[in-house]
C-alpha cells in the first residue's frame, strides 16, 4: 500500500462494524484517521450490546475483510451454515442447502467481530480511536463536528477535512445532510418487531440443533430463526407483528408467552428455559428501511453503511452491504488516487445507490419467503429444480439467493436476473410435480427452449 | 354552533392558510384557541412573503371556507379561471376548458387570503394569535411546546392539552413525532426548481393575456405558467430542471436568460420587462413531496395540511387538500362530539391518509401532463372526446380533472376511477382521428360496449 508522506487527516464518525473496517482501509492506504464513536469502548468490561447478537457473514463481507487481510482472524469466530433447516409445528425438519457443496454463510457474533476490527484498527499507528463522543451536530460550512464527551459531559468542536459517516441507521451525520435542500429521505417501518431469545447449549457445550445451519420456524405471518454460537447455544429471534391476534400486543403475561410458544414452536421450548423472563426483559426491536440521496456533501462528507442504506435483516445482507461499501470505496481510491475525492464520492454514490436500493427491496421480499414460502413443499421443489437447471447450465443460471450471497454481482443486476429466472420458473413449474419430472423429455424440451430464449 | 361552557383550550402551531382556517373552525365550535406562528404578523407593514404568490382555489377549498361562512369575503379577491390557455413557441394559443360551463378554479393571492383568514380568526373572542413564536422542540410526554420569541430572543415553554400541527412542509411539530419509534417518513424532491416572475399589467390595469384562464407554456421537459392578479398583472412561474442543457445551471448571465426566453417563450417576453433582474433576484424554490404516518401522537397531537402531506403544485390542490382536512375534522367533531379526540384523531388519519397519498401521486402525474401532454393535439382531442362521453352519460363519467377539482369525491376514489377511464380511452382513441368521429356508428357502438361493461 502506498504510504503518502503528508496525507490529509480523515475523520470517521462511528466505530461500529463498517466504521472500524473503513478506518482500517483508510489507515492502510497511509491516511491518518481520527475515529469518533458515541458509545463506550466495547472491549471494556461491562459493555452492553445494543444490537442483534448474530449476523450472517457471506461472500461480499469476506471479500471486504480480505482487502485488509483479516479473514483468518474472523474465520476463527464464525460458524459455517450450509443451509436452512425448517421446523414445522410437529417438529419435523426439512433441509434446504443455501448453495453448492462448500458454500456457506457464517454465523458471527457482532460483538466479537466489532472488537476484533477495533483491535486491528488500533494496531495501525495512524489510527486514533475516541469513544464516548456523541455527535450533537455538524457545521457543514465550517467543516466542524460538534461533539459531546459523554464521560465529562463537556461539549467540544472537532474540525474535519473529510468526514465519513458510518454512524448507523440513526446517523447524526445524515441528520446534518438532511437539513440541506433537495435531500431525499425515507424511513419505513415494518408492522413487525423482533425479540432476541436464547436456545441453550447441551451438556459440555454441545449444539442441541444441527450446528451448521440457520434454523427457521416459518409460521405464515411470523417466524422465529436461530443462528449457532460457538458455545453451543443458539441465538433465536422472533419476528412478530406488533398488533393482532398473534402479536406482541396479544402476549401480555408469562402464561400467554408459554402457551403461545408451546403451541407454535413446541420443539424449541425445551431449549428455552429462560423464555418467559427473556421475553419480557429483552427489548422489542423495530425493523426499518432507510433510504436517502445524496450520500455526500460536496467532497467533504460521505455516508456509508446503515447511515445511507439501512435494511431489514431477512437476507442477512445489512453488514455485508456495508462492508462492500468499504471495498468499493477502496477500488475507487485505487482507480482515481487518494486525492480525487470529488470524483470518488460522486462515483461511489452513483454506483452504490441503485444496488443498495435493490438490496432493500430484496430484504423485504425475503421476509415473505422466510416466514411463509419456505414451509411450502412446492416452493422447496422449485428450489430443487432450479438447482438442477443451474447444474445443467453452469455459468448461465445462478439462483437469486446465490447471486446475492455467494457472488459479487451488483445487487441490482442480481435482482433483475432473479426476476427473469422467477418468470421462467413460473412457466416451468406447472409441468413439474416431483423432482424426477425434471428429466422427462417434455420438461427438458421446455427448459432448453427457455434457455435458448435467454439473452 | 355549540358554545361549550368550560371547553378545554386547544393549541394550534402555525397560522398559515390551514392553521388560520382550522383556528376559525375550532373557535366557532366554542373552543378557546391559542395560535402560535413562527413568522411575523403578515398584516403588518414590511412583511415579506416567503411562498408562492398565487394559488388556485377549487371546490374542496370553497366548501371548507363555506363551513365557517367566509366565502363571500374570499370571492372578492379571486379571479375565476375557466380553462387552460396553451402558448406554443410561435405564440399560437389553444384553449381547453377545465370543466363544464360555470365551472372554474380561482386565482387567489396567498397573502390576501391568509390575512383575511387571520382577521376573521382574530375577530373570534376565543382566539388568541401570537406571532414570532418559533417552535424549538416539543416535549410529547410533558405536553409542552418549547418556543423562542423571535423579537425578544427569550425562550419559553407553553403547555398544551391538544396540539394541532399546521406548521407546513418543514413542520417542527412533525419533527417531534418523527423522533418516535415506528414513524414512517419520506421527503422526495423533484429534479426541478421553480422561479416566480412577473408578467406586467397593460395600460390602466388591463390584462394583457386572457384574464379568466391559467396560461401554460408547455415545453416538454419544462414549462412556464401564469395566473391572473387583480391588478392586471400575471404571476408567472417557470418550472425548470436544476441541471442539464436547458436548466437553471445553464442560465448564468442576464444574456443567457434573455436569449433563452426569447427562443422558447417569445410571446411572454414583451410582458416581462424585469425578467433579467427578477430571474437572479428571486430565489429558486424546490419541489418536495412529503409523506408520513402516523399523523397523531396519542390523542394529544394531530398534524394537518402540508405538515402531514406536502405535495408538488401541479394539480393546484395543496391548499385545497389542507382546507379539506379542516372540513373533514369538523365533520368528525360533529359526528363524535368535541371530547372524543382519540376516536377523531384515529379516524381522521385513517380516512385522510390514502386520499392525500393519492393526491400526491396525482400532483406528480399532472406535472407530466402540464409540461408535455397539453401540447399534443391527440391529447387535446382525447379531452374533447371525454367531454362528449361525460355529456352523453351524465353522472356516469366524470373526467379525472373534474373529480379532483370540482367534486368532493375522496381523492383516492377519484384517482382509481380516472385510471379506469384512462384505460377505456386508450382502447377508444385508436378509432378516433377527429372530433366528429365520435358520432360514427362504430365508435358509438364501442362507447356503448365500454359503458355497459363498467361496474
Amino acid at each position: 500500500m502506498p504510504l503518502l508522506p503528508a496525507a490529509e487527516p480523515l475523520t470517521v464518525m462511528g466505530a461500529g462494524l463498517v466504521g472500524s473496517l473503513l478506518s482500517l482501509y483508510l489507515a492502510r492506504r497511509g491516511h491518518p484517521v481520527q475515529v469518533f464513536e458515541r458509545r463506550a469502548d466495547p472491549r471494556r468490561a461491562g459493555f452492553q450490546e445494543g444490537r442483534s447478537i448474530n449476523l450472517a457473514l457471506s461472500d461480499r463481507g469476506w471479500r471486504a475483510l480480505e482487502g485488509v487481510g483479516v479473514t483468518d482472524d474472523i474465520r476463527q469466530v464464525g460458524i459455517p451454515m450450509t443451509g436452512r433447516v425448517m421446523h414445522d409445528v410437529q417438529g419435523n425438519l426439512t433441509r434446504q442447502p443455501y448453495g453448492q457443496d462448500g458454500q456457506a454463510i457464517y454465523s458471527v457474533n457482532r460483538g466479537h467481530l466489532n472488537r476484533r476490527l477495533l483491535d486491528l484498527a488500533e494496531a495501525q499507528p495512524n489510527v486514533r480511536l475516541q469513544f464516548g463522543q456523541q455527535c450533537l451536530g455538524i457545521d457543514l460550512k465550517k467543516q466542524a463536528l460538534h461533539l459531546l464527551d459523554t464521560a465529562t459531559q463537556q461539549e467540544h468542536t472537532a474540525p474535519y477535512t473529510r468526514l465519513f459517516g458510518t454512524d448507523g441507521a440513526f446517523s447524526a451525520v445524515r441528520g446534518a445532510l438532511q437539513r440541506q435542500e433537495r435531500f431525499d429521505y425515507s424511513q419505513d417501518y415494518l408492522d413487525y418487531g423482533y425479540k432476541e431469545l436464547t436456545l441453550v447449549a447441551g451438556p459440555g457445550g454441545s449444539w442441541q440443533l444441527e450446528k451448521n445451519a440457520l434454523h427457521i420456524w416459518p409460521r405464515g405471518q411470523y417466524l422465529m430463526i436461530a443462528l449457532p454460537n460457538l458455545d453451543g447455544s443458539f441465538n433465536g429471534t422472533l419476528f412478530f407483528p406488533y398488533e393482532g391476534a398473534e402479536s406482541f400486543a396479544a402476549l401480555q403475561t408469562p402464561a400467554d408467552v408459554t402457551a403461545f410458544f408451546n403451541r407454535v414452536f413446541p420443539d424449541a421450548v425445551p431449549l428455552m428455559p429462560d423464555l418467559e423472563q427473556e421475553f419480557f426483559e429483552h427489548p422489542t426491536g423495530s425493523l426499518v428501511t432507510i433510504r436517502c440521496f445524496p450520500w455526500k456533501f460536496d467532497d467533504d462528507v460521505l455516508l456509508l453503511g446503515d447511515a445511507s442504506h439501512a435494511i431489514v435483516p431477512f437476507y442477512g445482507q445489512g453488514m455485508n452491504a456495508g462492508f462492500e461499501d468499504c471495498s468499493v470505496l477502496n477500488e475507487l481510491l485505487d482507480q482515481h488516487g487518494d486525492a480525487a475525492w470529488a470524483t470518488i464520492f460522486a462515483e461511489f454514490q452513483q454506483q452504490r445507490k441503485p444496488n443498495t436500493d435493490a438490496m432493500a427491496d430484496l430484504a423485504v421480499y425475503n421476509f415473505v419467503e422466510m416466514r411463509d414460502r419456505v414451509a411450502d413443499p412446492r416452493f422447496l421443489l422449485q428450489k430443487k429444480i432450479e438447482a438442477k437447471i443451474s447444474a445443467q447450465y453452469p455459468g448461465r443460471w445462478t439462483p437469486l439467493y446465490s447471486q446475492v450471497t455467494f457472488s459479487h454481482t451488483p445487487y441490482a443486476q442480481a435482482w433483475a436476473a432473479g426476476q427473469r429466472q422467477d418468470a421462467i420458473m413460473a412457466r416451468l413449474m406447472p409441468h413439474i410435480q416431483a423432482e424426477a419430472d425434471y428429466d422427462r423429455p417434455d420438461v427438458q424440451a421446455l427448459v432448453e427452449q427457455e434457455m435458448a430464449a435467454r439473452p
